[in-house]
């Protein structure tokens, strides 16, 4: 393997990084240890890939998603938010989803959890690992968490502190690490230093989101420079979106740098908020594509990814937004 | 610029490349010059895009789209193509398309020519470049050029001295570099000994096809890394179709790797004969998009590129292929 193009971190530095994080959360389930042949997937279909779907989709669906998800072998499965109903009407029935949903040993279902209301109802629920989301700029943080970025770090830690209390791991999201719809241009820096405190607060992981997928690939190189200097590279995630065609070369990319966790979308579902009718996630059917092609295992089957591609995509009444999808149905 | 991660020929190596190749095919236009800082777009819409439309294109539609190119400032545009209007009937109009356009000093408009047949045809409308086209596999030879490898070298390498006798230069493709539909995977090593044919014949360019899009950016490293042992990659340029979203993430490969030509096609016009349904050809705003973004330039404005797409698609009926055009067009 000649893939690790940069690792800056010794294990010297790794454990200097690593030393002042609360210990809890880096017990984990096996299959979440680092493996460089290894591309540990985490499909957000059933809540990034649905939550902005106009039509109510029927509960026992995302539901049967998850299962089939499941059923793919993929490790980590976004499964809903408790969010207030209020905001994301289309995931109001999250407890009913959780309780619905058959786990698998080995897989986790982790949920967004927006404050301690929230997470609490999850904790209710027997959820094994939650998320949070701050943002980068002031400018995504006031209009998407109603606060600023400092406020919403804030809850978030009382949030991660009592996860973790509960012993249940926590995964950190950042928004817009490559770019802001009210911003414009975000500075590596100001990524670094977000994702330095969710790891210091106790994520377990960070995952980077290009959240209006305007990054192109030599700038995630630089931002993967920027934060592998506070979080080792073993514990970032990369999550690209794919409205500007850049995701796969984004993700190409974090993986020679020695990424191994990348968020997708199961038939590219979920379309971008800030630009109606454009593409969303990257699908999980292009990635298996790409990351088979670089001779790495990710442990799901891509004909059966796509099966479960196009059955969502016909429960939805639309194409598969996968481009290897399409070009492997018309080969059927 | 950092971007060079591998230039393995020396001066002295060029000149012994070169010494070899008729003199004649190294007198090019000023804009063909290599420029690290410089990506030279080559269009091929025209012919690559509207080749496999099964609806009759009106003459007048194929005019004002290179024409429209033209205004783009695309410095190449590759306009029809001069095979027996039995084999593509829609373009059947390529001497009516070449006396129709008007063409602008310093812009390129290469045509195909498959045999001396077609470049009489070409040589009496005055046209200055012209492409030959084989493939590296047997099947995909037989198949599309009703003959195989060799025979097929040996007729185009009448077309290439011909050519060059009346003082036309020669860019050379070679198809299905990454896989072919017929044969599966294809080995760098006989992609490599097709292109130093063509380039000893005399092309001035090879232009690497991956005429189904199987290829992924670590397998396009892989094959320029052979191919740049007899040609310099001053002189290659990549032709990437989109079928399986790997399009770009090659692209960016390539560039890094030093290639500075890149075919495209506006708002991806050209589906996948191979694939009915799937995606054809990288669209040139997504190869604008990343190639800005990589700082740069093209000399053509993305903004006015998205208006040409949008407007030929719109003659089409179609949805605009380009997902860069998709998500501008949505923000206006």
């Amino acid at each position: 393997m000649s893939l690790h193009r940069l690792r800056t971190l010794s294990t010297t530095r790794w454990s200097q990084l690593t030393s002042t994080v609360p210990k809890r959360h880096l017990t984990l389930p096996t299959s979440y240890k680092y493996d460089p042949s290894f591309v540990r997937l985490v499909d957000v279909s059933p809540r990034d890939g649905l939550q902005n779907e106009r039509t109510p989709i029927p509960t026992p669906t995302k539901i049967t998603l998850i299962n089939k998800l499941t059923a793919l072998n993929i490790p980590v499965i976004e499964s809903t938010s408790f969010v207030s109903p209020k905001w994301v009407p289309q995931l109001s029935d999250a407890a009913a989803v959780m309780q619905g949903i058959s786990k698998k040993e080995g897989t986790s279902y982790p949920v967004l959890t927006p404050n301690l209301k929230g997470l609490e109802r999850a904790l209710e629920l027997g959820v094994e690992e939650v998320a949070v989301f701050p943002a980068v700029t002031e400018g995504f943080s006031k209009r998407n968490l109603n606060a600023g970025v400092e406020e919403t770090l804030g809850r978030f830690g009382d949030v991660i502190a009592k996860a973790l209390e509960n012993g249940v791991r926590v995964r950190g999201y950042v928004s817009v690490v490559l770019g802001c719809p009210y911003e414009g241009d975000v500075s590596p820096s100001s990524v670094a230093r977000v994702a330095e405190r969710l790891f210091k607060m106790g994520c377990y992981e960070i995952s980077l989101g290009d959240t209006i997928g305007t990054g192109t690939p030599n700038k995630m190189r630089e931002l993967l420079k920027a934060v592998c200097q506070v979080v080792p590279v073993e514990n970032l995630a990369v999550h690209c979106h794919d409205t500007y065609g850049q995701a796969l070369g984004n993700i190409y990319e974090a993986i020679n740098f020695g990424v191994r966790v990348v968020d997708s979308s199961v038939a590219g579902l979920g379309g971008c908020p800030y630009a109606k009718g454009a593409t969303g996630n990257v699908a999980t059917e292009d990635v298996l594509y790409l990351v088979h092609g670089m001779g790495l295992r990710t442990g799901v089957d891509l004909n059966e990814a796509v099966k479960v591609g196009n059955w969502i995509s016909g429960e939805l009444g639309r194409k598969n937004a996968s481009r290897v999808a399409n070009a492997l149905t018309a080969k059927l």
